[in-house]
């Protein structure tokens, strides 16, 4: 049961955005320039593979599993390359750079201060760009805030794949700024 | 030396917000909602306290030290607050409820799932409504993304003390939506 009294009964952070419509405006177009809106080079299956695995790190089952199902949407619904970026993103079937910008996600997950500088350089090796690393660091930040929102207010996260694979279809497809799909506990 | 090319010599997350001014407009609105714009129950000072004291926990100097410039100018130039705070909550001269809330807000720097039933209850018996905990976990959660950033790219961060309180008293007095100060490092 949430911490607080949401008077509403959507998952997650949709919860959190029907209940304080103000913060709502800015977290919601925060996640749609990291992750929906055009990149210069990543795309948003590559940005939200990065949402996913920080999610993860952080133990937030609400967050993993939405941006997981986006993830697997905006990747022509391969469903096998989540769950390997998930399980070792080093085996994964993902290019050398997104591997390396991962392992800075990874750093910056567990504390800004431990992404060094040799961790950029491999990064630069594989071709990342100073942009990608820039959203890299951005992104995992930014899911360190979301996972602690979720979770720090014990927000209602549905067990049912169902769920978070028809919300995943709808964000792949329309981005962060539509109404959500109405889904409740009942 | 920061990580990334930034091609400006602001300070801290000022630097970031020039070098991608995409991301720095949802970031600006994000914080100028949370601290800046008026609240029904908690004053700006007091929002800046949560932050400051969570920016201290996730040891970032750049924001830990202009949020408590921004705070100590919030509650009049006072500076001996912001001090004890950051000693020690429990013994610093705020309310019950304040103290209840950042205990919230350090559950939520180690980690969302921290906070427990307890830890709300605590705040509500000190009088906090629904809205002051969901924006004390907000707060807590937003400063573990703005901390991250800020050091995961290894932004400069000033040891003059001058240069916080001038930008901390501009801070105070527009908010967070107008253009920086020029300090640079020359």
């Amino acid at each position: 049961m949430p911490h607080i009294n949401l008077s509403n009964e959507y998952p997650g952070i949709r919860s959190l955005f029907v209940y304080r419509p103000e913060t709502a405006r800015p977290l919601n177009d925060l996640v749609q320039t990291l992750l929906h809106n055009p990149h210069p080079t990543l795309s948003a299956g590559e940005r939200e593979l990065i949402a996913t695995y920080v999610s993860r790190l952080n133990t937030c089952k609400y967050c993993c599993n939405i941006h997981g199902a986006i993830a697997q949407h905006q990747l022509g619904n391969n469903a096998e390359i989540v769950q390997q970026v998930l399980a070792n993103p080093e085996t994964a079937p993902i290019s050398d750079k997104l591997k390396a910008l991962l392992k800075i996600a990874a750093k910056v997950q567990s504390g800004g201060k431990n992404v060094t500088a040799d961790d950029v350089t491999l990064a630069r090796d594989e071709g990342a760009t100073d942009i990608e690393i820039h959203d890299a660091v951005l992104i995992a930040a930014a899911f360190c805030m979301y996972n602690r929102y979720v979770d720090g207010l014990a927000t209602w996260q549905p067990d049912d794949a169902e769920i978070y694979d028809k919300m995943g279809e709808q964000r792949a497809r329309e981005g962060y700024l539509t109404p959500p799909f109405k889904i409740t506990q009942n």
